[in-house]
């Protein structure tokens, strides 16, 4: 084809992979999506990016951009399309120790982030599983969470700036390194979390935050979701916001744990509401663990926490995470299940889980369910195992459907992709949606940028 | 005209003010800006304000929002036009203490919003100077910072979610008081800080913080802004992310203060940099004055503060407070000014200024400067007094260059409204005007919403 020998020239001809070359790009990590792409290219730097984009665009060519791979909803599916790896702009163009910023492109690791802010004793507290892989571009455009975004929200709030590459190849630089800039519209916020529709991300200027000197870590068993929250609320207040984690294994979770991972088994008699608790600080003098054991024997005394376990070392710590770590590995362990992504306002997660309960049984009383969540962001990772694989477009409906009757989101932190499309139809605001169609035909007249994500 | 009568018919005649009962509503608050409106519409319901957009965007006639007149830009300038004032939507929908939000529609003062909060033991924490008229729908559409933006964030950080009339009168519901929710494009943001030439913004659902129990206050002077960055670094690690506040007043503020008021005078000899710090808790046991004592001895030891002075009682807390406060009547006693409202990286502050005062004695060998800064955002007030009038416009530029030059914003919060389209043209990324110009186009074709504000 013409425009892949145009390519080559632009990119050089290692750098544009087709038949067998490309073939290790036809997958999602999970397998769950597989598509042949056109082409996979590696371009090396942001001018190389905006000529692939005015090509592609003059063409009407489908660009489909990849960070590292770790999406779960299908979002970088590319069948007959382009694939536009950032992997080689991975410098970090700048560390800015006083300022606690730094500038990184779009292909530089979250791992690595993580070990340069380190050096500096400074740290980038994005975090989740798969930082390993994950990129800069990828947790920008599909706004990222994690288990860090109670105390430091999303990838949206630690990104200050942008260059961004735009469908006919237009460079946008938003590259601020400010925390107030009131000069026009949003465009940086609008192009966080559009799943590369809108444009492709090639840099950022991110926030740093001075790294924690020491940690406390605790498991507790509660009766009730509803004393969880005041316990968080305790908490927050108690620390002065120093809450970094606040995750929910219910009895449920912590059985199959100790059935599929026997070191793993919870120390003490599961309980219906199982918290992972850390607080962290970066005050001098200041003992972290004294303060939680303080706050949480007032919890004990007022009848909230029935059982409690403190890290007393950093292996123990290590292994109170390894608990919350392992759930995609025993939530995945049956191929035929409904996991889902869901977020509810704070005081409504019981009301949730007691209604998705006798919904699920309603409809496969031999079903069985399992869940994880973020339980300070409101965001449960809801899992359904039916008896029948046939239910399970039934169970995804319904779980969108309860979530979005009390005023929740059906997707909290994975993103749309092509997976919750249907969802969006049935459940986001309608005028919101036509919105999000004129804001796409504005920047993307012609849908080569990432077609078919995103909108239904 | 027929289109009064009609509005008369959908509001009410009393609330379809003309001639001279709409006389005050045609200046800004400064006197800066005047003009005469068609009318002055009070609608007392969002599916009102939908009404008044589509009889609007049917006639082609333009529609001003209008807050609580606290602008600074000339941005609800509104020459022949329709003001939609949103004061009597000004309704607390609903507070949730557990889940720590506000439901407030767009009329609500942030004043009122602070007292409703604190009924609670809870805290809305952006405030500002005229919190007293500011209102919901004003400070979102400004995106307003003030002086709590450090530890709180912006407007924009407090707001989970917003209910929006489009230019056309379609309502879109963004109401998700959620913190994580990742479906679609983040509209909720590019409407907030949009100015009203969006949509307007009838309701929200703001965040809440638990309030503080105790502050630290105290009056340092130093000898750098570098020293002070590097101060405002450790105690943001020492007190646990806890300062509230870091405002600077260099020795020409002081000298000029204590001239025109002596009762506020500096304690101490002013030094070249003097900061005003404050420090909050929400723990209990938690003594932040000693805090904050210990943390400056060892500033002190090292020679980075030259003079201290702690606050001792809410009393010499509020003399303080008073000094920094006016800075607004010490700026504006002499008519012929240039003020601004730039953002620097936080580490270009220093040469910023040193170039400015270069630039400035350049521009005009008899001209006087005055700044303030909301230090610890990178955000100064800079303000200049030229010999000649005449003079304004060509200091006005080149302050905007020079913050430009170092990677700053000409307008850090105060946004752009009239004041500011030039700016605005010489200086934004030309890539980002064409974006907004394309995104106005797409959601108000007919530029009905406040039209020739923001975009140059």
């Amino acid at each position: 084809m013409a425009i892949l020998d145009r390519l080559r020239d632009l990119l050089g001809p290692g750098h544009v992979l087709t038949g067998d070359d490309a073939a290790g790009f036809g997958r999602e990590w999970t397998g769950h999506y597989r598509w042949t792409p056109l082409a996979v290219l590696r371009p090396g730097s942001t001018e190389e990016v905006a000529g692939v984009l005015r090509l592609a665009n003059a063409e009407g060519v489908p660009v489909v951009p990849l960070g590292g791979n770790t999406g779960l909803n299908g979002g970088t599916m590319a069948e007959g399309a382009l694939m536009l790896s950032l992997a080689r702009l991975n410098r970090i163009r700048e560390l800015n120790a006083p300022a606690r910023t730094i500038v990184a492109e779009a292909g530089v690791v979250l791992e690595a982030l993580h070990e340069v802010a380190a050096v500096e004793g400074l740290s980038f507290p994005l975090t989740f599983g798969a930082k390993g892989s994950a990129t800069v571009g990828g947790f920008l455009s599909t706004n990222a969470g994690g288990s860090n975004v109670l105390r430091y929200g999303s990838a949206r709030a630690l990104c200050l700036g942008l260059e961004v590459v735009l469908a006919d190849g237009r460079v946008m630089n938003l590259m601020s390194a400010l925390h107030k800039d009131n000069t026009g519209y949003d465009l940086r916020d609008l192009m966080i979390g559009a799943e590369g529709t809108l444009g492709v991300i090639t840099a950022a200027v991110l926030r740093l935050v001075p790294a924690p000197r020491a940690y406390a870590t605790a498991l507790l068993g509660m009766e009730s979701l509803g004393a969880a929250l005041d316990l968080l609320n305790a908490l927050q207040a108690g620390t002065g916001a120093a809450v970094e984690a606040f995750e929910f294994m219910p009895a449920a979770f912590m059985e199959r744990l100790g059935a599929l991972k026997p070191d793993l088994a919870c120390p003490f008699a599961p309980q219906p509401v199982n918290i992972l608790i850390e607080t962290a600080t970066t005050m001098a003098g200041e003992d972290p663990q004294a303060r939680l054991e303080a706050l949480l024997a007032e919890a004990f005394e007022a009848g909230q926490i029935s059982e409690a376990v403190l890290a007393g070392s950093e292996a123990q710590r290590r292994k109170l995470w390894a608990m919350r770590e392992a759930a995609a590995e025993i939530t995945f362990t049956e191929p035929d299940l409904v996991d889902t992504d869901v977020a509810l306002p704070l005081d409504r997660l019981e009301t949730f889980l007691s209604r998705m309960h006798a919904r699920l049984l309603a409809i496969d009383p031999g079903a069985r369910e399992l869940s994880v969540a973020h339980l300070g962001d409101g965001n449960i990772h809801y899992a359904a195992y039916p008896s029948d694989p046939a239910l399970k477009p039934v169970i995804r409906a319904a779980v969108a459907e309860e979530a979005v009757a009390l005023g929740g989101s059906f997707s909290a932190e994975h993103g749309v992709g092509v997976s919750k499309r249907a969802t969006m139809a049935a459940h986001k605001d309608p005028v919101a949606l036509e919105v999000m169609r004129a804001i796409k035909a504005a920047l993307d007249p012609k849908n080569i940028l990432n077609p078919g994500k995103v909108l239904p």
